[in-house]
């Protein structure tokens, strides 16, 4: 609500600096990004490719974000398919790409930008290669996390599993670059050919260089940011608009038990490259933008590698299974910590047992010649860890899973010892996570307010927006990249077609 | 963020009114209050007693809210026990009720409101009854909801359920007032007694009268509301405080949509009195007041009276007890919510069994004289349910209950035939609800922004804030009407006593 003057020291993101304010301006461009992960890059491409000049500052020293974290997948689809789906025998409706979208969105997707997605997914694509992003058309069936290969189509989500794949064709749509190195390999080319391209495009980039604040009329019209870099505190105008694409709250505590609480207990596996500080949400805020969804966690557990452990059973502390093993590890991390009791076991026999990675953190609990003894020495009440073995055993040996319809392909009659529970509480095992809520936008990037009104100057992409991916229950490997790298792209050409109008001339 | 001009018809509680925009003050009190239902009367109440002056605007045409429709149970404890507590054998230690209030406020639980509350709750006793509500001091044992019978304590929690009762020494904390009928009769005498009182004091108060939107000055200090009564849009200055006692927002679809969607399913069965539009957190945004936990509802599930219900098993659609049967139900509707399927039912024999009201919708799924034959009948898989009847049964008979453990006194061998499956699937069985989500506030109802600071001039109290209850999980019946009651009158005094240091004066 109030502009009011701050001390050059007190300038904060849930505080905008007033216009009358601004002592001069030290830098100008027509559009300034906040941020240089993947949105924040592709954000930069979409405003000067629509012939706008662009400045983007990033708080860290060099650019990546969380983005160059990531495995590097991207959900892509429909159409008929991409090259690597078509080639491989996947021909991908558009209306199953949608319909699998919407429920990945969870009870609030949003339809107009799951349908824009929908429909410009292999545009996309297409447009993801132009920027220098090379992708081969091969195929790694099976359930598979960051290879780290540069083979390029997995299955990446609960396509495949009950109950999606009754509601839309099953469809294998995560898309991974030619890229060597398993985790951060893919998503860190990803950022740097973006990144390359919006530099070669003329983007102004500074490092180092941490946005305090942003620089609102007394209309609430957006004009810039105070900018923290090089010891000194600087105005920079942005004639069009300022796009935030800062990343999500992860970091921020305050934050995280005001709004995800839950989480507390996970918080040493947030997932972060160590500036999702929730500032870009807090300055969307202080101009009155609204915030949704931000109780939602993406939340995952890397239960495999080897993939045979998805053939195991999972169970609560009553030995009782909750979710399909073949479900996203998301989903069934996020069902771990709705458990009532702390424990959650992976039952494995001699045949389908691996140990999974180091990562993983998961331990060996209990051991035993029969399922009565593993009952037994873990502490399981009698008869209910057999029970649920017995059960799911004589189903398997069908090739049925009538409780919760994992796919006949990850069945497998669990009779062969040594049989082990393998310990994956939350706050023990790895569960990695970051959020999923933030600012209201439109497609195009505009921030909107408590009204639904866009706030003109202002877009947002990437985490620090409530996009595609809204539920932790819903999500697959591949949207939030592919949300920051479509919706990022069209915040930028909005902002920059914004001056066309004139909207943010002084 | 932007203080704009509006025509007359456009005022919205998301924009704020600046106050060079207030053609002249239509009407001035000390304290303005905002809404009429219990929080607001304790408000007005509270301010009053402090010397202020007192306008309260309500947009029905009487006093009540979502308030009067309670039972009127307050939770009620430490120090020793009220009389009511200590009359029955009931010694109830300051930091057991400080402990289980911590449990019930979820993991990001108030402390500093919680240990005011802890310590004040005896004195709110006595203030409440020299309001003039009255309260006997019977006790009523076992699962009671809302008995309409006038006596006054009763178990209304989790305190006896596992695993609260390890964790704080277990003592009933209900209290009711000396009020006959059922649903509401309680609340709508805690309100027409506050009311009166308030009243009494000289509150002036404005019936249909529609709070459209805060004034604000450009250092975000308030000084009014505007509000549209009798036709015309009226400006009113609060030389002290403003004071937002209206309410949740489970009536507003957007507001669910974007925070709660989950809520959607449930929404017929929303908790008003009519008017939990939102409209209070939205004008405490509009000034920069943070909203936390908006995902967090009250919801519960009327499985008993006859309490003998409760010997009875819930499971879920693969036949998996899920909850000790003993908890509060608002835990045992938030369980039910989060199951995977969506079928939830109440297997009970034909000693348990009594039909519950009408109200609580359910009905019976499937009948047999055997537990195989309900499994049939209702179509669990083959095996499921008889296992977890016989597991259940076999520690029933040894009074005890491993996986969940339900108190002993609600442990009950079901094998009295004819069985049955009660179906009480969210969406179908009645689910009230309400939201518990709201503006982040000091426990004297000062509005914090988003960086925890006071707003200066606003204050808020009952479910537009942020209180005592906090989690769907571990709410108990009696906390939202003791934070409304005790934490409105603290906002009153606040806020009256904000005068004294002219912080509001124009």
């Amino acid at each position: 609500m109030s502009i009011q003057p701050h001390a050059e020291s007190t300038y904060t993101p849930s505080h905008a600096c007033a216009l009358s304010d601004v002592p001069q301006w030290d830098l100008e461009a027509d559009v300034v990004v906040v941020g240089y992960g993947a949105a924040g890059a592709a954000a930069a491409i979409g405003a000067a490719s629509a012939g706008a000049s662009v400045t983007l500052f990033e708080v860290a020293s060099g650019r990546g974000g969380t983005s160059a974290m990531a495995g590097g997948d991207i959900y892509l689809g429909g159409n008929g398919g991409t090259s690597a789906q078509r080639e491989n025998g996947f021909e991908d409706d558009t209306e199953d790409f949608y319909r699998y979208m919407m429920m990945a969105g969870g009870p609030d997707a949003d339809a107009a930008r799951v349908r824009f997605y929908a429909e410009n997914a292999l545009d996309h694509h297409r447009w993801l290669q132009e920027q220098g992003i090379p992708y081969r058309t091969t195929h790694l069936p099976g359930k598979v996390m960051a290879p780290g290969t540069g083979d390029c189509l997995i299955w990446s989500g609960n396509e495949a599993a009950w109950p999606f794949r009754e509601r839309a064709k099953p469809c294998p749509r995560g898309h991974l670059p030619d890229a060597a190195g398993a985790l951060g390999g893919g998503g860190r080319m990803i950022v740097d050919r973006l990144g390359d391209r919006a530099e070669a495009l003329g983007t102004d980039v500074h490092f180092d260089a941490r946005v305090l604040a942003l620089v609102a009329d007394e209309e609430r019209r957006i004009h810039g940011v105070v900018v923290r870099s090089e010891g000194q505190t600087r105005f920079a105008r942005a004639r069009r608009g300022v796009i935030l694409c800062s990343g999500g709250f992860v970091l921020n505590e305050d934050m995280l038990r005001l709004h995800a609480p839950q989480s507390l207990r996970l918080a040493d596996d947030a997932l972060s490259a160590g500036h999702d500080d929730g500032s870009g949400i807090l300055m969307g805020q202080s101009v009155g933008g609204a915030a949704i969804h931000m109780d939602e966690l993406f939340v995952t557990l890397a239960f495999y590698p080897p993939s045979s452990n998805v053939k195991g059973i999972l169970v609560n502390e009553r030995g009782q299974r909750f979710v399909n093993e073949d479900a996203y590890p998301g989903r069934i991390a996020a069902q771990c910590t709705r458990q009532i009791g702390n424990r959650i076991f992976l039952l494995a026999d001699h045949a389908t047992f691996e140990q999974p990675s180091e990562l993983s953190r998961m331990e060996v609990a209990a051991v035993g010649g029969t399922w009565a003894e593993v009952e037994r020495e873990a502490g399981f009440v009698e008869g209910t860890l057999v029970h649920t073995v017995e059960v799911f055993n004589r189903h398997a040996a069908r090739g049925e899973d009538p409780l919760f319809h994992k796919a006949e392909e990850w069945l497998a009659v669990l009779d062969e010892p040594p049989f082990a529970a393998v310990a994956m509480h939350p706050g023990e095992a790895f569960y990695p996570f970051f959020t999923l809520g933030g600012l209201r936008t439109r497609p195009t990037g505009e921030v909107l307010d408590l009204e639904g009104e866009p706030i003109a100057g202002l877009y947002a992409a990437g985490r620090a927006c409530s996009g595609l991916p809204r539920s932790a229950e819903f999500y697959s490997s591949g949207m939030s990249l592919g949300d920051c790298t479509l919706f990022g792209r069209l915040a930028g050409h909005t902002a920059a077609g914004a001056a066309a109008n004139g909207e943010n001339a002084r």
